[in-house]
């Protein structure tokens, strides 16, 4: 089938005089998670995760993907004559590199500009300088072969109070004119989609696990303005958002829009806006290239955000402890599956009435399914939990007061002196980085190797970030910060975000990743300056079966207990006698 | 006396209509230590250290330095009316946005266009797009007030010998064409003095401390050309050059040439050149901007240089045991000060053959001297040393075989609980840092941390980086690679040499660093990928009486016993018998 797709592909690309066409996983709004429209990249190559880029040439089909993705791309896409690019191991050429190789003089590359990044396009620009290159950007050829294509989602926005937002949409507004006068700018366009509801105060349910509402937002000194598919607003939504003054325009008429559009300079991110747009602007406005205000704005949650997300933290933590007495009291009964743990994850999730759904696909694994970063059972294939191994469940809730994200990897049996110390090795990895100490100004990616360093010292290493933002009920994955060995320059501020996630994943035997959220707070100030701390809001136990104490540093189990005490403290409050007792059980000091 | 320069300074600015005047620490050829002659901002400010820029406005002098010299500017600019700006602390603006606060539109910046870095002009542009500022470069201004200014040296050039450099020129040219091809360039300008003498295999004495000659370098696929005062050149260097087909020019007519020269594209490297030599080009050539070729081949050292490398580190290592054996026994005599020890490790360097003199600026800091990171001891201003506190020696010398750089801090008497915590520290951040493991593709900046957490953990922090590359007969400071916490994408590579030197620095009271010199080899390859680690190549004894043995963990004592060791063994062989109890004496396991 994929094959046959490809095929038919290729055929458009002739008839439109095109050698190479590029098809990224991204959508108009440059989102990670994407609305079925948009799953070009899903649909022409079978592989069904979260990043990737197909490149098809006349001869070539190839897939890249980053470390989270080499095995199941590897399984998803047998069969087809797509070639699997493993990004980041040494010697693969990125998609851009691969391009300049192949590419002959005079050759032309397509790909739909309207979902193309313009960071990407500048990047390919400089191949095109290079090679003497043509572009043709505006024909979205997949529309020709998709013939069950979805249509663009259009369910409901809704409001977020601000019991829960903390700020004003024109507090926010306010905040962000503030920013625009600092560089200069006399508008700024918000093509993505968790800036767009952050700063209008709306969430949606367009994009699965993402609260999110499909639309363009752009703000200048004197008007605010939400580009969006009006069926989506309520007659009270839209008076509350016209009563703060923000212009309703509809959603297709963005690019007309800008191109009319009489300012004489535009803010926007390059790696979150579609070519398409910056092409529509007329000449004489001045591009200023920055990396999104709404983002660094919404990166830094405000007190209320801050209260929430603990009292958020608590509710998920309960349901986790549930869920982990549910599988403790069931293991043995032959009735556990990867199915299984997803469906009950969600009935606990479920049983909080600030409960919105799920943050992102869990990935319940099994085994060596494990060892797939992003690894997704299906109702036709799936693992059986047995009685030996790790089970590794990475998932998350979506509720009116915060988004959650947390990983643990349950010991279900007998476990291998490897598998104890790759247990080990990532719990003290984590704990590496939850105990960190840092200066202001610090970025994430100098924060990388505490948690690395456990990882290399024993030859083992994750082809993956260690961190990442999470959104207040918003995008599971958020910037600009990052902890990652990568050049992000954003230092951490006092209510970033980030997430502490290092593992070990050995393909065809298992994987093991503990994840907690934490949230950067003062540590003390010193003559040398202020330095911050991070203080680890996910409250749920870590399972100890699989530790090795004796590699413990006494630090290291000090950290351990006060954990284990701190969320015995957060969460039996609120919980049955018989699940204290459970939860006491899990969480005896060693 | 500064404050009269500053004066005639912005009467010439007036006459020249320039509102605001750079001048930037770098010579011609964006040297670190520069000849005389380019000295102007140390001329016009009275501060020597050797990185600052200064600013002159109409009503304004502002000098700018890094947190290594916050207090020896302090020191230096008292009396003027120079404003000291503290690059590094928080809230402090660089000169480049200070510059944008202050100036208003239509007005004109000036600098001296043959000594500012294309690099800092192109962020200068930036300013002027959002201003409309004028920028005048054609002027150096410091010539007509600077009237008794030294001419530029006429030293003479002399050849280094295979056996030292391990390539010949010729291998060296054919190398740096490679890259250029990879790069699509069909020429490549060379105006760094390192890069120059490493890729002709020459050196000279134009500028002190460094072992370079004056001239700039272009490589094409046919020619390959150095543009020198010809007086530098001796009738056998000229004939063995021109020998090997380079061709011979006189150092002005570079920019002539260039402004001649027929070809599609030039690479070079905008940090290391001058804006005028990029604006003499034509229009039609192509610029390929690009991290400097020669500094990335010359950052690998070649097995001859490695070689050659750990002999030089033994001759240094017996000249400082010698010297901390002096040190050692003339103690209490009362006759030691920051200018003798100076002197006394001139002296037992100079003892070896192959010496060519110091590598820097001896810095000998004695006491609170020592919080100053690039103190330097002068005639007229020096300190005793007592017996208590320490003495913080750093020094290096340059020797046919290689440069070296070491820091040892001495406890000279009784110590606080302070200072010996604050030793400790240093210790074990030096630890750590010399016993990283790190996957290839690692970058030094995400390796700093390693050293950084023992002082982040303990409220302290120094303000400069951690480690530097160190050159072969050659600039003691030498990228590409770094380990500091910025943006360097340049990945540790085997035979990449990097000084480890984290330290305490606590003003009007003391200072401590311990800085060793080391070499990226081979750790281990696994599954997950080749990993490297640092082999130390600086032999000598670590002083131990500062050490709170009870804070250090057993790696810790393990790692310092083994380095002794190594270190006897190194040097005990070319060592009298009375030298060699002494180093054993200090070389006792702990």
């Amino acid at each position: 089938m994929i094959n046959a797709r490809i095929q038919s592909f290729r055929q458009k690309m002739m008839e439109h005089q095109i050698d190479c066409y590029i098809i990224p996983s991204s959508d108009a709004h440059q989102s990670e998670y994407v609305a079925e429209h948009w799953q070009c990249r899903a649909w022409i190559s079978g592989f069904t995760g979260s990043v990737g880029t197909v490149v098809i040439t006349s001869n070539k089909a190839c897939l890249w993907v980053d470390g989270r993705y080499h095995v199941q791309a590897e399984k998803q896409l047998k069969g087809s004559e797509f070639i699997l690019m493993k990004q980041g191991l040494q010697g693969v050429p990125n998609f851009i590199e691969w391009i300049e190789e192949e590419m002959q003089e005079g050759q032309t590359i397509g790909f739909d500009g309207h979902v193309m990044a313009s960071s990407i396009y500048k990047e390919l620009l400089h191949i095109g300088k290079k090679k003497v290159l043509k572009f043709k950007m505006n024909d979205d050829l997949m529309d020709h072969i998709w013939e069950d294509r979805p249509p663009l989602p259009k369910k409901k926005a809704f409001v977020l109070d601000t019991s829960y937002a903390g700020k004003t949409r024109l507090e926010k507004i306010r905040d962000v004119r503030e920013e625009m006068k600092k560089l200069g700018g006399e508008s700024y366009l918000i093509p993505n989609l968790d800036d767009l509801c952050w700063l209008f105060n709306i969430r949606g349910n367009d994009v699965k696990f993402s609260p999110v509402v499909i639309g363009y937002g752009l703000v200048t000194m004197s008007e605010a303005s939400l580009f969006i598919d009006e069926c989506k607003l309520s007659e009270s939504v839209r008076a509350e958002l016209e009563g703060d003054n923000i212009r309703i325009l509809t959603y297709d008429y963005i690019k007309e829009y800008l191109e009319k559009m009489d300012v004489t300079s535009m803010i926007y991110t390059p790696a979150l806006t579609s070519i398409s747009l910056i092409k529509a602007l007329k000449p004489s406005v001045k591009c200023i290239e920055e990396e999104a205000i709404a983002s660094r704005l919404k990166g830094i949650k405000n007190d209320t955000e801050i209260k929430n997300l603990r009292e958020c933290q608590i509710i998920d933590g309960i349901a986790m402890v549930r869920f982990i007495k549910w599988l403790t009291e069931n293991l043995d009964t032959d009735q556990i599956t990867e199915l299984t743990v997803e469906e009950q994850l969600r009935l606990y999730r479920g049983q909080h009435k600030l409960y919105r759904g799920e943050s992102f696909n869990t990935i319940a694994a099994y085994g060596e399914n494990a060892a797939m970063m992003h690894y997704a059972a299906k109702e036709d294939s799936f693992s059986h939990v047995e009685m030996k191994g790790f089970l590794l469940v990475d998932s998350g809730g979506q509720y009116l007061n915060g988004t959650t994200d947390i990983t643990r990897t349950f010991a279900v049996g007998t476990l291998t002196e490897e598998e104890k110390l790759d247990y080990t090795l990532t719990l003290q990895a984590h704990i590496a980085l939850a105990r960190a100490i840092f200066l202001h100004g610090t970025t994430g990616p100098h924060l990388d190797i505490l948690a690395r360093k456990p990882m290399w010292d024993n030859g083992l290493d994750y082809k993956c970030g260690t961190g990442h933002g999470v959104g207040f009920f918003m995008n599971v994955h958020e910037g600009p910060q990052t902890i990652r060995n990568n050049n992000n320059n954003v230092a951490l501020e006092k209510g970033m975000i980030l997430t502490n996630e290092p593992g070990v994943y050995k393909a065809g035997r298992h994987g093991v990743r503990i994840e907690n959220t934490m949230l950067v707070v003062d540590a003390f100030t010193t003559e040398c300056g202020e330095f911050y701390k991070f203080e680890t809001i996910s409250y749920c136990p870590i399972d100890l079966k699989g530790v090795l104490v004796e590699r413990l540093t006494e630090e290291e189990k000090r950290w351990i207990n006060a954990y284990h005490q701190m969320a015995y403290e957060k969460l039996s409050p609120f919980m049955t006698p018989e699940e204290v007792d459970f939860l006491r059980s899990i969480t005896i000091a060693i």
